[in-house]
């Protein structure tokens, strides 16, 4: 697991919040996740993303877009619906997606 | 902890995506989380929010507000500038803050 967050972003930039519930660790759903990590990686203007989930409980993952054809892009990749329509049917108790324009960011780092 | 996510919130409104890394369970920590959450529920204008942490690793909370005076009120709150400041000096190893207007949001929900 990664410690390292997405920052530094010069705005605007776009922002996919995607919050979850999901019972307990169904069976490819770990596998789902890590393939569509690598596969957004491939779409034009990602910036990158955060995810965090509290064991047995809310999973929440923020992906970072440099503009709105990146965003459109991604939500029409085959592979990306073909996953999200399985969520649907197999895994998710529930989701909620926020798609929303980042017009000011800041942070801190120890380091 | 709560299973229930923030759904269901009419765009436009405006989300703030906090990201941290927390080394371990820092003393206090917990207190001032859930005397901030207390806290923000007084703010005008707050919709919600949403949490998860990874143990051991990446921290996200998304809040949730329908205009920018919430935002700021929330920003400016005497006991919240306390808590970021502590937390600066002594919990978290980075954070990470970004700001943005939701534009669309839509969600599932199998029951």
């Amino acid at each position: 697991m990664t410690q390292r967050l997405v920052a530094g972003l010069e705005p605007p930039y776009y922002t996919v919040v995607f919050t979850s519930v999901l019972p307990g660790s169904p069976e490819g759903y770990a596998e789902t996740a890590a393939r569509m990590n690598e596969l957004v990686q491939d779409v034009p203007g990602f910036l990158g993303s955060d995810s965090a989930r509290s064991p047995g409980g809310i999973g929440i993952t923020v992906a970072y877009f440099r503009d709105t054809e990146g965003l459109d892009a991604w939500r029409r990749n085959a592979e990306h619906q073909a996953a999200q329509r399985h969520g649907r049917e197999h895994w998710y108790e529930s989701y909620s997606v926020h798609v929303a324009k980042v017009e000011r960011s800041y942070g801190f780092d120890r380091g």
